[in-house]
């Protein structure tokens, strides 16, 4: 379990539980029990209904009945395993990264309720990361299959991220901005929870309260660019001009607002303050930094030594902080999320420095598909992972970074947190 | 050509010069012309005899007689092309990194020179960069065929750098110590110029005027731990017990001195306040930043979006400044090194961020086999190659780099600097 934020020990005295108070007060700055309160609007003169999606967007419910003095009512759609019990808010589990019936029976029920309001009521959207797959949704004439087998092409196209979410916002009866059309004339208000870089609202989940500044025309561009041709259905629905998107300045939007309750940087900046009560300084390196997660982990172990050597760019003790979504690239058959794979390249960069530890972790607590959120590295990493017979070259050569830190008993091991605002990474210099 | 470092123009008006302003003045800070002559000794009672290796010794040699007002002869040997002409000293030019005869001629006549050295007298040794494969010289009853046979086993076992030094060092009758050992009684100075992580005087160039902290039976532990069956010349020599080489205790080495001259650090200091002084500030992320060069690229753009969104870990207008060396896993048939690799995967990486600029350069004036120092990376870069007609990420699948930063006359083109303190990177954020 997570220590208490609160509690941050003595760094040096204890390196790995004041790692863990840092994670603890990252997450604590993300949990939607304390960060969703403090945005909640007036009361409307109607109804207030209450809808969303994301990994995040059941504990954000309750975190709004708890706090709501008066009426409301709504549906949410979480992941399996990520639902809590609410009151008044129906909460439905349903697939995540590939959508099925469950979820698309939601979002369906979610646009109902939108596309009933009146302009005295008012709309609040729940939104956290997982959401684009939860609220799924193909627009009329155009199959799940279709649009499925589209967005494979997409992702096998070498097409870039901002591309793929430009066509999948002109596949969709929901992303993109139409969510808040069809509750147009009713205020719209939108609570995110960031786990993208940039923290865009357009992007977060696909924005389906957000105009979009992607046109039609530019989703048919970016499938001839990678020479997809698409499903008679979808290329047809693609030619239409009624399938365009709502525009930023579309006025069916002009009564939406949008604010980010909880995102990575925050969650960095409280880690620093826990860093700081401690008398440990803190250099955070950046909210959003991606790269093959094994050479991140070589980099920043290159900026640890820097500071032990030379002071630069900060002096020891000292905490370097990052976020953001490192990649794998996956060789071998072990077991190991991301943030594993970090640590192991981090821990072989280092070989053994005895003055240097580190945490990686997944803020959602699950680190790619483990039962753990994250892991520790200790000076002493390389040398008892030698001594129970273990080669870590070879076990990061073979994506296996979990059975290591398993086998030293140096995994944190949260259980999901119920928000997710990304990695979190924390290098201690003693 | 250089800018003059003197002069760092404008940085928002003219972010190319600010740069190229930013690396000239990392170079002229390992400039032998300028940094040799403050470590300079007073006069021995007797004779003064310089020797070196280093693809910057030859640069340093002229230095020293520039500086010194007294006495001298001596030899060092440099890198073909990298030849400067001296007075006093004699300069051979041998091939690197793979050895040639000229090279282990001159290495054994430095030998000579020092064996043959009184207690009045001092010998100065100038070494940089390279002058472990220039200073080759095996030890007797060891082939040149043998001693390279080893080498060439140690590269593919997957063994590290240090287990290929120590066993490099017993297998050597110059490196380890050895030469500062064989001028005994004779009072002997090191300068050096800095090119490895950590500036450890006992690892640049395989440290010939230092004791070696390895033993005898570390190299034969090394061998025997990559399943490495040595010839039988190898092996004899390193089971015989005068084969060991002089520890740091050695009563040899007790009248031998190092100073480091130049390294990657004193380098990016000199740019930091070069940026300074133009307005700008600087943060140095570290002085051995290691890793797949493209990867590391990717890292410093996620950085510099930081600064850019949240002024975190540093506020706009900053420059981030690195040093080390990078790999390059080369996977294509294309032209390019690793200065080259890092700024296309910072460029793709940015995706044509206006406000961030980069250079990346060897300071020793070659990037990888090419005939530049490095690139420079402009917010336009992406879209200039396109505009081509080149695909800025099929290139890089290619390991291409080069010809793209061709193809926009974007290349950084100073010629052999004679100086080496690895690699320069600047992001500049305005």
């Amino acid at each position: 379990m997570l220590a208490d934020a609160g509690a941050v020990s003595s760094a040096s005295a204890e390196p790995r539980r004041f790692l863990e108070g840092l994670f603890a007060a990252a997450v604590a700055a993300a949990d939607p029990a304390h960060c969703v309160r403090r945005y909640l609007m007036a009361a409307p003169r109607g109804r207030l209904i209450v809808v969303g999606a994301g990994k995040a967007s059941a504990a954000m419910a309750r975190a709004v009945e708890r706090n709501w003095p008066g009426e409301l009512s709504g549906l949410v759609v979480t992941r399996y395993g990520h639902g809590v019990p609410c009151d008044r808010i129906e909460i439905v589990e349903a697939a995540h990264p590939v959508p099925d019936d469950a979820g698309l029976a939601a979002a369906a029920r979610i646009m109902d309720l939108a596309q009933g309001l009146g302009p005295d009521d008012l709309l609040l959207c729940l939104i956290s990361g997982g959401g684009s797959a939860l609220l799924t949704l193909p627009p009329a004439g155009v199959s799940l299959e279709d649009k499925q087998a589209v967005n494979r092409a997409l992702l096998h196209s070498g097409a870039v991220i901002g591309e793929m979410n430009c066509v999948r916002k002109h596949l969709s009866a929901i992303k993109g901005g139409r969510l808040a059309a069809a509750a147009f004339p009713a205020q719209v208000v939108t609570l995110l929870i960031s786990d993208v870089p940039g923290d865009d609202p357009a992007v977060i989940a696909s924005g389906p309260t957000v105009g979009d500044p992607s046109s039609l025309a530019d989703a048919r561009g970016i499938l001839a660019r990678y020479a997809i041709t698409p499903p008679a259905s979808v290329r047809a629905h693609l030619e239409a001009a009624e399938s365009e998107s709502p525009k930023p300045d579309d006025r069916r939007l002009a009564n939406s607002v949008t604010h980010i309750v909880a995102a990575p940087k925050a969650s960095l900046l409280a880690a620093a303050e826990a860093a700081k009560a401690a008398g440990v300084g803190a250099l955070i390196l950046g909210d959003a930094i991606e790269g093959e997660a094994r050479e991140v982990g070589t980099v920043h172990a290159g900026i640890a030594r820097s500071c032990l050597q030379h002071g630069l760019p900060a002096a020891a003790p000292v905490v370097l902080l990052s976020g953001g979504e490192t990649t794998v690239t996956v060789r071998g058959k072990g077991r190991g999320g991301r943030n594993a794979e970090f640590a192991l390249g981090l821990a072989l960069a280092l070989d053994a420095n005895e003055r240097i530890y580190a945490l990686a972790a997944d803020t959602d607590g699950i680190d790619g598909s483990e039962d753990n959120a994250g892991v520790l590295v200790m000076p002493d990493t390389l040398v008892r992972a030698r001594e129970k017979g273990v080669d870590p070259a070879a076990v990061l050569a073979g994506n296996d970074a979990y059975s290591l830190f398993a086998a030293l008993d140096d995994l944190v091991v949260t259980g999901p947190t119920l928000t997710n605002v990304n990695d979190f990474r924390a290098v201690l210099i003693l």
